[in-house]
């Protein structure tokens, strides 16, 4: 089946195609009235914490914004290969049905069957993966793309995109590795 | 990394450790004071529209049984293999936390990490898989088992095992294909 097929692009959701970073800078910045860098999510322990109790509350996911340029690229993906969204999202069971509902409310031309939810992304078969964190990337048999977020910005060992631009520059390459 | 890991077997839910059938035949029984045989649940297209229409109702996948065996089954299994539980779950959105409510419920030992909720299992990378539906099978690229249910009873080109002692028997063989 595996040479009958399109190539295969897994790509995560959270600060991928959802800038959650940004989703949490906004609500942090509605309830305390302190703009918050997205690097300083990730250090000072303190916020990390109440971060943490906000990705835990009912509601939080279904109004993540997009992360800019991901809706044009997967489109233009779309037409050479096979996208399939993949997201660890068994950590927080209650984002199941949001997450389900973000896909279908900003990603309306990527089909339910194209959607994952996992706990553990060694699990997946595919070409490519396009993801954030570098734990994702190890355990995967394809070709790992790191998407830059503020939690990974000092790996260096890594094929890295810095946005969806990035992303459409390197699959337009005639090779890459 | 897939050469140092254990070998792992995907497990489909509905009709493999999740006796959805019954499930249908108790509910049917109980609104309508008929019982059905497992077989009918497919051949009689007013039914199959009726069990539709069961499966979309919130609350539908809580209390399905488990099949039995499974668990004890899977205990086993798992002090050799890796068990990852996968459901084509993305069909009935509602199901989602339903699913995974049901599985720390009745399976508390095989971790959220080892969920997988998908929409096509062609995504699917391990080494077996048992799964009551044949398209799963085909698009797999590992050794597939068809577990036995009334919709796949006429086909004979599958390893086929009819319940979870058969699977016990089969993976304790010392070379199967």
């Amino acid at each position: 089946m595996k040479l009958n097929r399109r190539e295969r692009i897994a790509v995560d959701m959270d600060n991928v195609i959802a800038d959650l970073d940004l989703h949490c800078i906004n609500w942090y910045f509605q309830k305390y009235k302190k703009y918050v860098k997205k690097s300083d999510l990730y250090i000072r322990s303190e916020l990390k914490k109440e971060v943490l109790d906000f990705l835990f509350t009912p509601g939080f996911f279904l109004d993540i914004p997009v992360m800019p340029g991901a809706h044009k690229a997967l489109v233009e993906l779309s037409q050479r290969y096979d996208i399939f969204i993949v997201s660890a999202a068994m950590e927080f069971p209650q984002s199941l049905s949001e997450k389900y509902a973000w896909m279908m409310k900003n990603f309306s031309f990527i089909s339910w069957k194209n959607l994952v939810f996992c706990g553990n992304k060694s699990i997946i078969e595919a070409d490519y993966i396009i993801d954030d964190y570098p734990k994702n990337l190890d355990s995967f048999n394809g070709k790992g793309i790191l998407f830059s977020a503020a939690h990974n910005l000092t790996l260096y060992t890594y094929l890295r995109v810095n946005n969806w631009n990035d992303v459409i520059t390197l699959f337009n390459k005639e090779k890459w590795t």
